[in-house]
């Protein structure tokens, strides 16, 4: 009989169209995962989880989780071979969340450093925004996910989905497996304004942006600014288009790197 | 058309055989309620609430739903007439609670009197079990219900209930109704040692329980302790066993007051 295999959960909040920061950093790992055949992968949209801010207004909630959906399918995971779903559409995660809740301590979840970091930075005070990580753990644990592929700031957050698991294990017996971080390497994705690709700074590069936009945000970049005038030398390390070339046209930065910090006076820009 | 009629609910946590100081407190005024035919009534078994405290012995809990729903029928509630039923039976509960934990804030239920009392007395620190009255409100406003029978104790409850509902409806339109609290009065239901009759004190007389354990139980009841010799004048009014009498055998109060308050020495004890 064939060994059973490890599942893997992970997701992502209904924030409408993905960016490239997203793809690199985490569907592209998924994608691959998948790829391997190794696993039973389950893709959740975490449509709860965005009531924990965005609770006020909803209405273009429904949108999102399409959008999202689209990006998840255009990146490559083929709903054929892994489960993609609705959280809310699942009612034992809140179930199991609450079940949780009995007997997880409220310390476990103010010592999270992202609570403590939203709590001073946007003035959350809710009940729901104090129980996200345990959310989380109840998304995670419900498919009995043995690896979950997080970035290196959701690492506290598993943290305590293990210390969650290990009670419940001791109060209930071998129920759950300790769920494990499956990190990748993700490059550096920058947005127009150097600063790290992100919706909240409005600087990305949506995944299902049309050409014309796309090329206006490329446009907006900024790129070497001690390279003042045609011919002064650049330094293409610093340069947040070159980040992106060297990912998506790899081929031709060869030739901009000798252009460009040689400052050939017949080479202008990498835009 | 006739009018729809209002919906009332209310319940108890499965804590095994109810006492007699359930049913003069709540059970009794339930089927009056029923009986007059103007109500949708939902009758729950509220397991989930039960595990705020009990969460970690739960190998008696079913035993105990099954014990409460005697009851529940022996005390005359019709499942023909009512809806009885299991709260973990019904996932929405835990929805519910989830979507309203999202806009309320932690305060509201940290300034709920019984948490405050609770955490102190029992130490009790859980998450969930500082969601307990959010719960309930779940519980109540799923249904739509108007109305909520409940003891005096339970109107901070209510009251937080109230104040959630105002709040869904102000951020997502008119849903639910604001439910009103149905005071009843009740009888003083005295255990053994003269105490409010309590599982926790272990002063009670079961609904069920056998005769002999019912006779067994009247004869450790403490009665008028200032009475010590047959021929000393009693006070009925302070004596336990006669409220008991009051009750369940009214038509003999007349001449045990009379024998007992006049030190009748043919009489010995209300026993």
């Amino acid at each position: 009989m064939a060994e059973k295999k490890k599942v893997v959960l992970s997701g992502m909040q209904p924030t409408g169209m993905l960016h490239l920061g997203n793809y690199e950093g985490a569907l592209k790992n998924w994608v691959q995962l998948q790829n391997t055949g190794k696993y039973e992968m389950y893709f959740c949209i975490v449509d709860w989880h965005a009531l924990t801010t965005a609770y006020e207004d909803t209405s273009d909630l429904v949108e999102k989780i399409y959008q999202i959906t689209a990006d998840y399918i255009a990146a490559g995971l083929d709903p054929k071979k892994v489960a993609i779903f609705v959280q809310s559409s699942v009612k034992q995660h809140a179930e199991l969340h609450l079940l949780l809740s009995m007997f997880v301590p409220i310390s476990w979840l103010e010592r999270v450093p992202s609570y403590k970091e939203k709590v001073e930075t946007l003035g959350l005070d809710s009940y729901g925004f104090l129980g996200y990580p345990l959310l989380q753990t109840a998304d995670i644990i419900v498919y009995r996910a043995n690896g979950v592929p997080v970035g290196k700031d959701q690492l506290p957050h598993l943290e305590l989905a293990r210390e969650v698991v290990r009670r419940f294990n001791f109060l209930y017996g071998e129920v759950f497996p300790e769920p494990e971080a499956i990190l990748s390497e993700a490059p550096y994705i920058p947005g127009n304004d150097k600063r790290k690709m992100s919706k909240s700074y409005d600087n990305h590069i949506c995944m299902g942006d049309s050409v014309d936009k796309i090329q206006k945000r490329v446009m907006s970049y900024y790129t070497d600014e001690t390279k003042i005038y045609k011919g002064d030398p650049g330094h293409p390390q610093k340069c947040p288009v070159f980040a992106l070339l060297k990912i998506y046209a790899p081929q031709e930065t060869e030739k901009i790197v000798l252009d460009c910090t040689t400052g050939n006076p017949q080479w202008g820009c990498v835009k």
